[in-house]
């Protein structure tokens, strides 16, 4: 197999470039892929400096820097040489296999339907992202941030495509798909889950049901489907906790000397758990049914985040994920008829 | 001001009758209100025996019995004589100030509308709970369960709502209002936010615009409106980490004896962080704008939970919460106009 390209945005996030180049210098040699940092040049070849070796790294540049807090479209629009821009369209023209950005979301996501389009039969891409369940098993939550207004249907392509993704990548055999509302029941939720729940268990779908938000660290499903608003609330909602609870934590250990000596003894234990919950670690979300592979990483990004975006941009490449997903594409329902697979040429486009 | 008279469902929750009768026995000659558990005597009175005091504890008969899982409506038609509907009755006759249950959710608030009715002016109640916010501020949010579906003026409602509860409950001055979205810019969300955001900035509130999932523990605000959909899935989702964490932190402190001294030193500070995370802890969720004051606890409430909720009901009565709503439900815009205040006249009933 040919090496995968990986184009890295060496502007992009709340770190760069310092962050992005460090994840790139980690990944060099170790990943067997090449790494193309796209940025401005002037910013990223000080940061490559001095470092011993940048084999299977390059650099090519982007002079324009889109902002994290841009807004996406207009920022998209008014930037054609950005670093987002210029990384897409090499993978556009087949220079590279993947784009990976800690970049603006919003941005990254536009372009990225600009620039490569949508998968042939998919209506809408969508943020999927890999949750740590209980017990090591790992949990695809889609969409988490793509779609803040989703029809019936777009849930159950985003279920085909997350279920895909899951057998192709972890080698799961009819992966359990699950629908987030707010009770097991089929008469639970709102509208859109009462429909979708409907036109899943039509569906030729491992579809185990309902599952509530206290399930989903539990890993009682391998893809958990939910509108972009809601899966955007779920992650920042388990940050935000998680965050309170480390919080607390350090302040519970510096409370007493006692209390400090337990807290040292408990402290490489308790990063790892810090880490388990840290989505960044997770290699960031994926864009999927897009026609590319597009990896966004958290804004705070650090170089480990990096390096495991990375990573997971080189495993979808490797398994063919793409291609994966241009299956799906084909034979996914396109309208919200329950169990209806639609005919391979209709591939119904909408905005 | 005379004692408070809180009606307590006795068979209410998985642990019902024994933990909502210590509950009761908890808050009895504490609270300074008559508790009158209402329930199956035959259930309920041999769980009082061999208590020492049982002054302001009394027991009246209802002899059905609405199960966790039994479908709301059809239950509540079904069992006219469930203690769901018994005490509440007591409410809407005047015989008790407030209901408390741990029982079935769906079939409390079905059960509410159908017996206490709206406040006049209120389209729909929320259920509204309070959450433990860092250093030690409280955030209420609303709704967490009680519409799955809403329109923008039932967030509108909800922010005044929850503003004048705030405002009374804890002498806050012009509670700071903010709308749970996807970002903090006016133009990050889904349809209904973007609406609600328009009209929450032309309302005579202190509303201080879009706060994310990851904000909700940084009591940053008084008060965050959602949809009921959302607000299960925040509330559900945030149960869910904190087990999680705490299962993870379990394991750890298990792992070596020295891990384990260093987990009996910490165990009481982060039992102490458990139990802030425990929303049961804060007096479950009060559904309001109905005429009447209901407080729903969690499940799974042990006495304490139960001791909470009375007392949140107790501080609810006394503080006149009910007489504040029927204010609102007077002066709460009743349509989408930005601003609008409705006559008084006006109060649009709907379904």
């Amino acid at each position: 197999m040919t090496r995968p390209r990986i184009v890295l945005d060496a502007m992009g996030g709340d770190n760069a470039p310092g962050e992005p180049v460090a994840g790139a210098l980690m990944a060099a040699g170790v990943l067997g892929a090449e790494i193309i940092l796209v940025g401005r040049k002037d910013a990223v070849e000080p940061e490559l400096r001095g470092t011993g070796t940048i084999r299977d790294v390059r650099v090519v540049e982007a002079p324009d820097v889109i902002e994290m807090d841009e807004h996406a479209t207009e920022a998209v629009r008014a930037k054609p040489l950005s670093s987002i821009n210029v990384g897409l369209q090499m993978v556009k023209r087949g220079e590279a296999d993947a784009f990976v950005t800690a970049g603006n979301t919003g941005a990254t996501m536009a372009a990225a339907l600009l620039t490569l389009g949508r998968v042939k039969g998919i209506g809408r891409p969508a943020l999927a992202t890999i949750f740590p369940a209980a017990e090591g098993r790992l949990t695809m939550l889609l969409d988490v941030g793509a779609n803040a207004d989703c029809r019936p249907i777009h849930l159950v392509q985003f279920a085909h495509m997350g279920s895909a993704y899951m057998e192709r990548m972890f080698g799961l055999q009819r992966p359990r798909v699950a629908l987030l509302s707010i009770g097991e029941e089929e008469t639970k939720g709102n509208q859109l889950t009462l429909e979708v729940h409907q036109l899943l268990r039509g569906s030729r779908l491992n579809f185990i049901g309902n599952v509530e938000g206290k399930d989903l660290p539990r890993g009682l499903a391998d893809v958990v489907v939910m509108d972009g608003f809601t899966g955007n609330v779920v992650l920042k909602t388990a940050e935000g906790i998680a965050e309170l609870l480390f919080t607390e934590l350090r302040k519970a250990v510096e409370l007493t000397p006692w209390n400090k000596a337990a807290g040292l003894i408990l402290m490489s234990e308790l990063r790892k758990v810090k880490r388990r919950l840290d989505y960044a670690e997770y290699g960031g979300a994926q864009l999927i049914g897009v026609d590319g592979i597009v990896v966004i990483g958290h804004g705070r990004s650090n170089a480990r985040a990096i390096y495991n975006a990375l990573k997971a941009a080189r495993d979808a490449v490797q398994n063919g994920v793409l291609e994966t997903m241009r299956a799906v594409g084909k034979e996914v329902p396109a309208r919200g008829q329950p169990g209806g697979e639609a005919a391979a040429g209709d591939t119904s486009g909408e905005d």
